[in-house]
């Protein structure tokens, strides 16, 4: 392998092939990235068996070949270097990087040793859609999921797909996230029913890596996920299991509905949770007569504090305890200037934010019972 | 105590003294600010029994008095507060925080529990001098300096006060870093041959908290020492114990001297040091005839590497171990465009940097012997 290539082009490629590269005790190579010449472009590659991720880079090819070296070693002196052209040549298992006053040896390992990088058998069944958007529609559901090793099914983003529109749907037990991408937004050839559960750490990098602008099409086949954007592939395994009838869950109607602005409501929990301490738990309440909700908090060791935000209030009084980060997570995530819908069940069914004629989006939140 | 601040200068007074809040379990009103009205304005204070840092605050004095509140609350709820104005009043031991749609009782204690605060007796002996060029100073000395429970007395920065001149000496027997102040940039009444050691989270402090414009006085007696600048004071314990006597392996002259471009041997350094994995250790060389230094390193992991760099030299070839991380921070130190000197003296001697010109910095460092 012979290669010419542009520093900030190689730089660029390895920032995101990296976001795969783990500390694998048991496998090293692992921690290898492979460079190998691809229809007259670098072809980079790294996986961490669950996740692996290419980006072709342009790159004047002199003579072909492959090769993986540590990906710590090769991104620093990327990293580093000061020159904008980069001369890269095989010799035997080495790999020696070049540029004006500077030479590096870098021992690699062939390419026979890497992982086989899976593949989509099929790429007949397609979705493709903006970059921006699908990452929009991710980063709405991002944090109400969190890794579970008991209940792996969760770990993930379920898409639900129905003809004329898909969902993405996030729950960590706790909270509830639904966001809803309608047919003008996306072309496919999926079938109606097709529910899949992409895994957590898939959606986090897609959201880092995948560009805005430009298409991003998505393969799936039974067992694994491809997103591809750009010259960039993404591919991952899907997470076997069932994912909770989650539809259930979802209030139909709320016993105390409360209008009120999002940022507002956003700095009174932010203000009054200082008193919390290491619980988590803030209070909610309404009084008759009254146009404002109260935002409270108590602590045996800091005192006590409380914030009066105006509100259009409609239905039942009450006063309901909430773990103050879950409810702000859900209010961050609606990104809008717009007053929202706070709409509360009592202390023991689930609350929900949404926006008053936007259906696209909601989330829903267990208050705390008995406190 | 009954008071109004504005929000921006009780926070910006929260931020500075909250650097002497330490998480002592021990004696947990450390955790609290003291906050009392004083000459008509509204006084900050917070200590770790080491250091302690007052700062004054305007704001409208209704009534006087004082309590201590615990820091992250207080600090938390001014930096979450949409409001400009906050209310503060004292009713028993329990601070009322009232801003338009807020309000907040926090638990304090009283003064008389909070550690008595040292003053400096004696004012007489003071050094003025302008507070950036102060903070510049202890700057280019702070990164050779490193807390050590088995010397304490290298745990500082060594104040050595000649009439015409102070000393600024920081070392961590790896590396050591002198800077001269002249007469001309300060006024003072010290003696000649007056030497302290000001602990490093004292200085480190400093840097972040003093003002740029503006004079620092500063004041020392035997046992502490008081900054003063515009309405902050910080006051410290000083170190106990004799400072090694450093001028003896300052090197008088050097086997070769290598005058180079500051950021250009920094980048090929940091460039080099991608090899050398958990080690820090990198070589520099000079072969007969060359005009170039030769940055290189070896790993039996990874490869090996080299970065030419051009030099002018004078004096014997050299092939000598650094420390890369040690380098770094010393050329970091000089922050000029100018080329600098590097004087080596073999692997068993010091090396040295310092700038041809300025004679009022110089940073040495220890080889790495035997590698």
């Amino acid at each position: 392998m012979k290669i010419v290539v542009l520093k900030n082009n190689l730089r660029e490629g390895l920032n995101i092939v990296g976001k795969a590269i783990s500390e694998n005790l048991n496998l090293p190579i692992l921690k290898n990235v492979l460079i190998k010449t691809h229809n007259n472009k670098i072809k980079l590659v790294a996986t961490n068996l669950e996740l692996a991720i290419t980006q072709m880079v342009s790159g004047k090819i002199i003579e072909n070949g492959s090769i993986t070296v540590p990906f710590s070693v090769l991104s620093g002196i990327v990293n580093n270097s000061d020159s904008e052209r980069i001369d890269l040549e095989l010799k035997n298992n080495t790999l020696l990087f070049k540029t004006d006053n500077y030479e590096a040896s870098i021992q690699g390992i062939a390419e026979e040793e890497f992982p086989i990088i899976p593949k989509i058998e099929n790429t007949r069944n397609y979705l493709k859609i903006n970059g921006g958007i699908f990452k929009e529609a991710m980063l709405k559901v991002l944090n109400s999921a969190q890794i579970s090793e008991i209940r792996p099914e969760i770990s993930g983003v379920l898409f639900d797909f129905q003809i004329s529109h898909f969902k993405l749907v996030t729950t960590d037990s706790f909270r509830l996230a639904e966001k809803t991408v309608f047919e003008k937004e996306f072309k496919t050839n999926f079938q109606r029913g097709f529910k899949i559960i992409i895994p957590l750490k898939m959606v986090s990098e897609a959201i880092k890596i995948l560009k805005d602008d430009g298409d991003l099409n998505i393969f799936i086949d039974p067992n694994q996920i491809l997103f591809q954007n750009d010259d960039i592939e993404i591919i991952s395994r899907l997470i076997d299991g069932n994912y909770p009838d989650y539809e259930q869950i979802i209030p139909k109607s709320f016993e105390t509905e409360c209008i009120l602005n999002r940022e507002h409501f956003s700095s009174a929990i932010k203000l009054v949770s200082n008193f919390t301490g290491k619980t988590n738990d803030i209070r909610i309440k309404t009084k008759q007569g009254q146009k404002t909700l109260e935002v409270f908090s108590t602590s045996p060791y800091f005192g006590e504090n409380k914030y009066l935000i105006p509100a259009k209030i409609k239905g039942e009084n009450f006063d309901v305890a909430f773990n103050w980060r879950y409810l702000v997570d859900g209010l961050k995530n609606f990104n809008t200037p717009d007053d929202l819908i706070f709409g509360v069940n009592g202390e023991q069914k689930p609350s929900i934010l949404k926006h008053p004629q936007d259906s696209s989006y909601f989330y829903i939140l267990m208050p705390i019972k008995g406190v």
